[in-house]
């Protein structure tokens, strides 16, 4: 008995819906994690691998997994650029049904000369087989 | 019969997805043509009326449907301020389930002196009792 109690919670909505605000705080925490040891690839894991991922920032907009990753190298590890320590704050996630989320944030980034800079990011998240990804950001 | 095929077209998921997005580019178009009269209140009608829709812009969180309101009259109504003509570009509609959608554009304003000013927005709508309505607007 206790452990079909214990089954039915696991299924509940309320446990998906745990499950998932997990699943959703953990890419940025891994996001956060690759950055600061200066590994692109890992940080562009969070990302859903498709052509058809968006990124818009200022009034660019960046279309596809490899050219998102180009843009990061570009802006962070190109000669002369640092990419500072990130972090994120005032992380909200809403569900938009099973297989939908919407994550915003403020981002961080401390740079090795003490500069500090920040902005916003909102990122539509989905659930895919391979496990939630972002598939659109719009940070600025 | 064909009263009961055409009902059952009209109450397709096909027929509910060609609505919702005649609805959504509809906030759109409602929206150009209440900035091009010089109607804020019109414009807002878009938003989730609600002290929990949020505005992102640059590194700022605008939340509540009265603050939106007020931030848009002191950046485009204050003295010496332009509305200027607006309209979108590069529309982009995404449905998320059936009641939540992505909705991402280019933002153009056309100045009174010739300047023309673009930027993009990323746009998370929900159908709501009262019809589809912006919940979460980043603009850049």
């Amino acid at each position: 008995m206790i452990r079909i109690l214990a089954a039915l919670v696991l299924l509940s909505p309320f446990a998906i819906a745990q499950n998932a605000d997990s699943s959703l705080r953990k890419i940025l925490d891994d996001q956060t994690a690759a950055w600061n040891r200066g590994d692109l690839i890992a940080f562009m894991h969070g990302y859903w691998h498709s052509p058809e991922v968006t990124f818009f920032s200022g009034d660019t907009i960046v279309k596809g997994w490899e050219p998102t990753l180009q843009r990061y190298r570009n802006k962070y590890q190109a000669p002369g650029q640092q990419m500072g320590k990130l972090s994120f704050t005032d992380e909200n996630i809403q569900m938009l049904g099973s297989d939908a989320a919407l994550v915003t944030a403020r981002w961080h980034l401390e740079m090795p000369d003490g500069k500090k800079l920040e902005g916003l990011t909102t990122l539509l998240c989905k659930r895919l087989k391979e496990g939630w990804r972002i598939m659109h950001d719009h940070s600025s």
